[in-house]
C-alpha cells in the first residue's frame, strides 16, 4: 500500500471534478448541486488537502445511500438578525450547505460590517479553508470554526472521547502577498494524519496520541486504543470545547455524545455544526492600507533570521498556494489505494471511471 | 524573594480597590475613570490573574508618569456598522478603552445579534478573559482577541521576534453550571510565569522555550537569550500570528515590528490593538435550552473517566472561579515582594498605602 511516488498517476482537476460530478448525480444529487460539490472537493484536493477530497468520495456515497445524507435538502434560514443567520441544512451535503452559509455571511456582511453565520443539521464539508477564504474575493476576512466528525479527544486528564479536533480556519486578504490563511485542528495531529501513517507502515511520532494509561502511543494500528493530544495540553482541549460550543452547541447541532463517529457508522444523520463569520475589512477603514501592512507583517516573518536548519519562513496557506500552483500545472496525484478505490465506486455505480 | 506562604498577608477586595483608585487619582486620572480601573484591576486579581491585577500598577504608573498613556483619553468610536465599530482609544488605560469597546459590542448586538469591535490606540488592560465575560451578563457571549506588549515569539522557524503571546478569550454562558471562560496565550506558557520563575529561583520545564540554537532553555534568568514556544508548533506560531492580524493589522494598531516592548519601555505609547465579539444566544433561539446544552456538556465531561493520577477533570473557567470564592472570602494574597513595590508606590505618591 506503499505510496511510491512512480506509482501516482496525476489527473487534471477538470477530469477529477466532472468524475465527482458523475459520481453525485449518480446517487440522486441534483446536477446544479453535483456541479457545486465537484468544485468543491476538487478545489480541495488542488489546495492540496489530501485527506478532505476525492478521498472522502467512497464514504460519502456510503453514507448517501445508507439515507443518512439527504440528496434533496431544503437548506434554509432558520433565524435572523442583521448580522446573524442560524442555518437548518436539512441533512443536506456540507459543500452545498456550507456554500450557502457563507454565502449568507458576505452578504449579510455587505450590509452590517461584520455576519456571523451558525449551522445545523449539516454534515462533513472538507477542509475549513475552503469556507474561510470565500469571503476573500469581497475584501472580508472569513473566520470558520466547525465541529469534527469522530470524537477522538478526551477532556484534558479524561479517558471518554467527548471532543473532536474541532477545528479553525481564519483567511485573510494581503495586496500583493498571498492571503494568510490559517487551517488547523486543535489536536496535535488530525486523525487523518494517523490513518496515513498506518497506510504507510510508518510510525508516529511522541506526542500525536497517548494511550488510556497515560502513555506515548506511537503505533498507528494501535490508534484505536488511545486518544488524540491536543495542542498546548490543557489549551488545545480549551479551544476544540470552545470552538465546539460556538459551531456546536450554540446552533443546536452535534456536540460531545452526541457526535456521531461518521467513519464507523454509515446510517445515523450527523447534524454536523458549523460557524462562519465574515468581516468586511472596508467598514474598518482604507482596504488597500490593510492590504499593504498585511503584506508588510508577511514580509518581516519572511525575512527573519532562522533558526539553524531552517530552509524557509512558512505563512500560513503558502503550502496550499503552492500545492495548487504545481496541481493546476501537472495535475492531482492520484496514489493508487484510493484510484482502486475510485475505480470500485465507478464500477459499482456503473458511471465512466475517472480514467 | 520567595512568596512563603506564611508570610503572603492578605487584603479584602474593597481595600485593594480603594488603593488602586488613590494611585490612579494621584497620577492625574479622573476620580470615575480611577474608579473602573480600581474595579477591573480588583477584578482580575479576584480571579486569580495575579499577572494582570495590581501586580502592573507600579508600571503602569510608571508609564502615565513618563507621558506613555494618557489619563483624559477622548475614547470614541470612529468607524461603524449596524455589527461593528472601530474604537480609538486616544491611548487612554487599557481597561477604560475595553470596557467602552465591550459595551459598544454588547449594545451592538442587541440589535444587530452579534457585533465585532476593533480597538487601536489603547493599552494593556489586564487579563482577556475580563473582557470576554462582560457579554455573559447580557445572556451573551463574549470573544477577545488582543495583540500582546512584547514581542516574545519569532514565526515558526525565526529568530526574530516579531509576534507576541496574543490571547484569546472565549466566555460562554451556562444555565446551572458556572459559563466556560477560556483565556490562554497562544504560546506555552506566557511571559509572566517565566518571570515568576525567575523570581522563585526555579527551573523552567522543557517545552517552554528554546535558545537560539533550537535547544531547550530551562534557566529562566537565560530568558532574554531565547524566545517562548507556541503551542502545537506551527499551529500556535499561526493562531498568534492570525490573532494579531485581526486584533491588531485590522484595527491599525501595533502588529509586528511595530510592537512596543512595555517592560522596557516607559515612554512610548504602545497603540495596543484588542477585539471583542459579543454574540446574543436569543438570536439563534432559546437561551435557557442552550444553556442546558451547556450544562449537559460541561457535566459529561467533568463526570468523564479519568486518566491513572488525575483528580479531577477541569472545565475552562473553574480555577478563576475557585479563586474569587475564596478570595472574596479571604482576601487577595500579596506576597512580600509585591507589598514592597506597592508600599514604595504610595511612599512616592505620598498616597496612604495599601495597609
Amino acid at each position: 500500500m506503499s505510496d511510491n511516488a512512480s506509482m501516482v498517476r496525476r489527473v487534471s482537476a477538470a477530469r477529477l471534478q466532472a468524475f465527482i460530478e458523475r459520481v453525485c448525480r449518480e446517487v440522486g444529487i441534483p446536477a446544479d448541486d453535483a456541479a457545486v460539490i465537484g468544485e468543491l472537493m476538487t478545489r480541495a484536493d488542488l489546495n492540496g488537502s489530501d485527506g478532505h477530497g476525492v478521498f472522502r468520495l467512497p464514504q460519502y456515497v456510503r453514507r448517501i445511500q445508507a439515507g443518512a445524507v439527504n440528496v434533496r435538502p431544503a437548506i434554509r434560514i432558520v433565524a435572523e438578525a442583521p448580522a446573524m443567520a442560524l442555518v437548518d441544512g436539512d441533512n443536506g451535503m456540507g459543500h452545498l450547505v456550507m456554500r450557502f452559509a457563507a454565502e449568507t455571511a458576505i452578504r449579510k456582511a455587505k450590509s452590517a460590517g461584520v455576519a456571523w453565520v451558525g449551522v445545523r443539521w449539516s454534515n462533513h464539508a472538507g477542509p475549513a479553508a475552503l469556507y474561510a477564504s470565500m469571503p476573500l474575493a469581497h475584501d472580508m476576512i472569513g473566520l470558520y470554526l466547525a465541529v469534527g466528525n469522530a470524537n477522538h479527544l478526551p477532556a484534558w486528564g479524561g479517558l471518554d472521547m467527548l471532543l473532536s479536533t474541532n477545528p479553525i480556519a481564519v483567511a485573510i486578504p494581503a495586496l500583493e502577498e498571498m492571503p494568510v490563511v490559517l487551517d488547523m485542528a486543535t489536536t496535535v495531529a488530525a486523525y487523518g494524519k494517523v490513518k496515513t501513517k498506518a497506510q504507510r507502515g510508518e510510525t508516529m511520532p511522541e506526542g500525536w496520541m497517548i494511550d488510556r494509561t497515560g502513555r506515548p502511543l506511537t503505533d498507528p494500528k494501535r490508534a484505536g486504543e488511545g486518544f488524540l493530544l491536543p495542542i498546548g495540553g490543557y489549551k488545545g482541549y480549551g479551544l476544540a470545547l470552545v470552538f465546539g460550543l460556538l459551531a456546536g452547541t450554540l446552533n443546536g447541532a452535534a456536540m460531545g455524545r452526541d457526535v456521531v463517529d461518521f467513519n464507523n457508522d454509515d446510517t445515523t444523520p450527523t447534524n454536523t455544526g458549523h460557524a462562519i463569520v465574515a468581516i468586511d475589512a472596508k467598514a474598518f477603514g482604507d482596504v488597500i492600507a490593510f492590504k499593504r501592512r498585511v503584506d508588510a507583517l508577511v514580509r518581516d516573518l519572511r525575512a527573519s533570521e532562522r533558526l539553524p536548519g531552517v530552509d524557509a519562513i512558512r505563512i500560513p496557506g503558502e503550502g496550499s498556494q503552492r500545492a495548487r500552483e504545481e496541481r493546476l500545472r501537472a495535475g492531482i496525484p492520484v496514489p493508487p489505494a484510493l484510484r482502486s478505490a475510485l475505480d470500485a465506486l465507478a464500477s459499482k455505480l456503473r458511471v465512466e471511471p475517472l480514467g
